[in-house]
C-alpha cells in the first residue's frame, strides 16, 4: 500500500470534530446495516473496533468473520477493514469508516496457540483474554475467585505480542489483569470499561490496575455502557466528564480514549445470550442488579455513536484543552494502534 | 435390557482371579487392536475405563466418538460399550470386556453445558474438569496457581450429577479438586493417580485431598504409570502394594481400585500431542524431569492389562484378605458405578 499523507482529508467537519480530526471507538457492538455505518460517517468517526465473537467457537468464528467480509463488500462505500495503523489514514481520506475486528472472548482460539495466527491473518486485531468466567487464559471478573493468567494464557500473549495483536483486559479479573501486563513484552488495552472510582461495579478499573496500566503505557476506552457508569441510564454528562479530568490526572492524558461499548438494533434475546452463552441452564442477569433481561436504556446524551462529540463538547467546555480533547476522542488510540498492530 | 443374574459366567479363570470375580481397570488409553483387546480378556478384566478425548473440541470428539462406535462394531466378539452397571454384568456373562468411555478434559464439551448431555447420549460417562492446564471448570495440577472450580464448574458439576458421568479429578489442582468435592452432590473419582506420600509428583494426591475423598466415599484408581510411582520405571511391586495397605488405614479399604493409566502401541509423537496439545509453541515435557520425549518405561510386573493379577497376587501374598483383594481389583469400582452411573 502506498504511504497515506495526512492531508487532504475530504471528510466533513462533524460538531466540534475538526476536518483533520482522528476519532476512534474502542468498542461497539451492533447489528450492523447501511444506518449504523452512515451513523459512523455522519458523526465523524474514523475508526471502531467492533465484536466479531463472544462464545463462538473457531468454527462458529470462522462463520462470523465470513459475514464481516461481507459487510466490508456490501458496504465498500462506507466502510473498511482496518489491518494496520495507515489504513486508519485511509479511511479518513476516503471518508469511510475503519472497522477494527475484535474478540470479547478466547473462545474462538479453543485450545491452540496457532490459532491466534489463523485469525491474525482473518484480519483480528483484538482479543480479550476472558469474558466474565473464567477460561484457558485466566479469570473474568464475576468470578469469586483468580488465579492469574495461566500456562497456556502466557504463551497466548507472547504470540498475539509477536503477531500485533491488542491484549485486550476488559472483563478479567484483577489478578488476571495484574498478571497480563507483567507478561505482556507490548502495551495492553482495557478497550472498555471505567474507573471504579467512579462507579464501583465488578467491570470497572480498580486505582491498582490503572496503576500497572500507566506504567505499561497501555490505554483505557472509557464506557457508555449504563451499568459501568454512576447513577447507570440517569448518569450526567458532567459527572463523565469530570471522571475523565480525574483520570487524566491519575494515569496521565495519553493513556485515555473512549470505548463506548455501543450496542444497538439487538434484540434482548442477545443481551441474555451474552450473559449466559451456554454456560448455564439457569438464568444469569450480568451486572443487572434487579434482574432485568431487558438492554438498559442509554444515558439521554450517548444514543448513538455521532453523540460522541457531545462528550468533546462538554470536555471543551469544562475547559480542557483541544489538544487533549482530541487526545481522547481518537488520537491516543490512533498512537496505541501504531504501536502494538 | 433383562436383569442378569450373577452366576453362569462363562469367563475362565485367570491366574489368581476367581470366575466370578469382577476386575476393573479404572483407566487405558491405547491404539486399541485386536491383540489389545484379547489381552483384557486373558487378563480377567470385566471391564476397563478407556479414554477417548485429551485436548479434541465438540467436532473432534464426536469423530474420535464414531471411531469408538466402529470399534464396538468391528470386535463385538471381544468388547461392549457400558453404560450402566447392569452392562458390566453382561460383560461378565457374556465373555467380553466392557469399556467405559471418558474424557480427560473438558476440551469436548467447549463453553456449552448442554454438551455434557450430548455426550452422556453418546456414551461417555467420565469426565476430568482438568488436564493439567487451566480450563473453564477449574486449574489443573501443572498450574502454578489454582482459583479451584469456576462458576461454569459448578454447572458442569451439577448437570453431570444429573445425568450420571463420573466426576474425574485426575489431573486437577488441588483446590480444584477439594471444590469439587464439595460441589458435587454424588460421590467423585479419582481415576488414575497415587498418594503423594508413596510419590511426591504434581500428578499425585495430597492427604488432605484423600481425606476429601474419604468423607465423599469417593474413589482413588492408584496409576501404574511410571511418573507416578516411587522410583518411576523402577518401583519395586513390593512397594506399590504396601503404599496399598498403607492407604487403606488412612481412607479405608472399599474407597480404593486401579487405574493404570496404561498407554500401549503408541508411537512418541502421541506422548508429546499428549502433553502439548496446540497449548504451547514450545515442546513441554510434562512430567519427565530429564526433558525425555519418549514414553517411560513400564515396570517390569505391569507391561500390560494382563499383568493386572501379579498385584493381585502381591497383596494375597502380603496377607490381604482375597475379600479386600476383589475390592481393590475391581470390586470397588464396581460398586462405585453402580452409585453413579
Amino acid at each position: 500500500m502506498a504511504r497515506i499523507n495526512v492531508i487532504n482529508f475530504r471528510s466533513r467537519v462533524v460538531g466540534v470534530f475538526k476536518k483533520d480530526q482522528i476519532v476512534i471507538d474502542g468498542l461497539q457492538y451492533c447489528n450492523w446495516d447501511r444506518e449504523l455505518f452512515e451513523d459512523l460517517l455522519s458523526g465523524g468517526l474514523t475508526a471502531i473496533h467492533a465484536t466479531v465473537s463472544y462464545w463462538e467457537n473457531a468454527e462458529e468464528t470462522n462463520k462470523r468473520l465470513d459475514y464481516w467480509d461481507n459487510l466490508f463488500y456490501e458496504f465498500n462505500d462506507l466502510i473498511l477493514p482496518v489491518l494496520t495503523a495507515e489504513d486508519i489514514i485511509l479511511a479518513k481520506t476516503g471518508n469511510k469508516a475503519g472497522i477494527m475486528l475484535g474478540f470479547q472472548n478466547c473462545s474462538p482460539i479453543e485450545n491452540d496457540v496457532f490459532m491466534v495466527e489463523h485469525f491474525f491473518k482473518r484480519g483480528v486485531r483484538f482479543m480479550q483474554l476472558t469474558y466474565n468466567n473464567q477460561t484457558v487464559l485466566g479469570a473474568g471478573c464475576f468470578e469469586d475467585n483468580d488465579s492469574g493468567v495461566s500456562r497456556f494464557g502466557q504463551e497466548v500473549i507472547a504470540e498475539m505480542n509477536r503477531l500485533g495483536m491488542v491484549v485486550d483486559l476488559s472483563h478479567a479479573g484483577e489478578k488476571t489483569m495484574i498478571d497480563a501486563i507483567k507478561y505482556s513484552k507490548k502495551p495492553v488495552a482495557i478497550s472498555h470499561a471505567n474507573p471504579k472510582f467512579f462507579h464501583n461495579a465488578k467491570r470497572n478499573i480498580s486505582d491498582s490496575v490503572l496503576y500497572a496500566l500507566k506504567d505499561n503505557e497501555g490505554l483505557i476506552g472509557l464506557s457508555l455502557y449504563p451499568f459501568h457508569l454512576k447513577d447507570h441510564s440517569n448518569c450526567n454528562i458532567a459527572d463523565f466528564c469530570d471522571m475523565i479530568l480525574k483520570l487524566k490526572e491519575q494515569i496521565g492524558i495519553d493513556k485515555i480514549g473512549i470505548g463506548s461499548d455501543l450496542c444497538r438494533k439487538w434484540s434482548n434475546d442477545v443481551l441474555v445470550w451474552m450473559r449466559n452463552g451456554k454456560w448455564t441452564k439457569k438464568e444469569d442477569f450480568g451486572e443487572s442488579k434487579n434482574n432485568n433481561p431487558d438492554w438498559p436504556t442509554l444515558p439521554s446524551w450517548f444514543q448513538k455513536a455521532s453523540d460522541l462529540s457531545n462528550i468533546a463538547e462538554k470536555l471543551l467546555e469544562k475547559n480542557m484543552s483541544s489538544e487533549d480533547t482530541n487526545k481522547i476522542m481518537g488520537e491516543n488510540w490512533f498512537n496505541f494502534i501504531k504501536r502494538i498492530f
